[in-house]
């Protein structure tokens, strides 16, 4: 299969969804996927991997539950940040913001273990560009 | 350890040096690295992983000796693209360009096998931001 650079704009550009990923190109086991987000998704945790965001476009906050208590960091444009595996932790957007994630392939958006999932959060591994 | 966000603007601006990583964010045994690029790099392959860029700024471009033949894909600012375990590469830009990497914590930057490496090419597995 011969592999061809991927526009991040098109790609964004090619679905509406929000907290529903899409995944642009696996690197090994790990998919490199990417989310239209705004709003709040909900509390939950990944036991046995980190997670890796960077904001494209927008803001992205994600509270945390960490052992000294819970804090939240705010991701511009332009940053980073990896959620550490074990950490409860909830994103959320003020306004529509483009994210980039890197995780295992297979992992839940949801993660392991989570608060009720509300209807406008996608409990998905990924979906496929189309 | 508590983790915060990295600026990649911020991180770019902490180190002049071209072809020669560092280290933003390690997710699981995976180090997010960012480089500055500019001219070539060197013909080399990784035998046992695949090599994620990201174009942050500028035009990389990536030569590619396949089972078909050689082609070189270009990759615009904004753009991914995942070169394949036991490809031979070698990068190139055109322009002073920043990319972001991702690839298994260890991985030298020629590789497993790699043609004489030039001096401006720093054989490194990446480094610290400081």
């Amino acid at each position: 299969m011969t592999q061809e650079p991927v526009a991040l704009a098109a790609a964004f550009a090619s679905f509406a969804e929000l907290w529903s990923p899409r995944i642009v190109t696996v690197v090994n086991d790990y998919d490199v996927r990417i989310a239209k987000v705004e709003g709040e998704h909900v509390w939950h945790v990944h036991d046995h991997t980190d997670e890796f965001f960077l904001v494209v476009e927008g803001e992205l906050h994600i509270a945390l539950r960490e052992a000294g208590g819970e804090r939240t960091v705010v991701l511009p444009a332009g940053s980073v940040f990896t959620v550490p595996r074990g950490t409860e932790h909830k994103p959320s957007a003020p306004v529509r913001t483009a994210i980039l994630l890197l995780e295992p392939t297979g992992t839940s958006t949801v993660g392991d273990r989570h608060d009720e999932v509300p209807d406008h959060v996608d409990a998905t591994t990924g979906h496929a560009l189309t």
